[in-house]
């Protein structure tokens, strides 16, 4: 079974590759670009076949290792 | 309204960051991982109000600046 992880910045924090990436946009003449923030989306695929089971499991990866969780949310969801 | 963009690597292309993600979660004593990619996602917060035309600008930010489309796949989802 397949789980995607997204990874993202705590609203507060700052985002120095966002902010970078808006202004390059800006650059390259787009417009009416409020805020980008950038995350990471991690895909894995389990050989765990219970929904229930792989979606704790893939939390357990995220609090232990994926995300840091001082300054990141992360989402699960299986596919 | 607010746009997200996931960019991954294509199949093919080796992933050296979710191959260190796949061997640190083993380390970690977490089993059954057959593969782990690792890309990422970009969310815009635009002026525009129109979905069609919002998704053709940010298709069009994809093939300028966001994506490197000789490795990278993208998807955008409106929100």
């Amino acid at each position: 079974m397949k789980a995607r992880v997204f990874i993202t910045l705590k609203s507060g924090v700052l985002d120095p590759q966002g902010e970078a990436v808006r202004h390059s946009l800006g650059t390259l003449g787009f417009q009416g670009i409020e805020a980008v923030r950038q995350g990471k989306v991690i895909e894995l695929t389990l050989s765990e076949t219970d929904p229930a089971r792989a979606e704790a499991e893939v939390r357990a990866m995220c609090e232990k290792l994926l995300a840091n969780t001082v300054i990141e949310n992360y989402a699960v969801e299986l596919a």
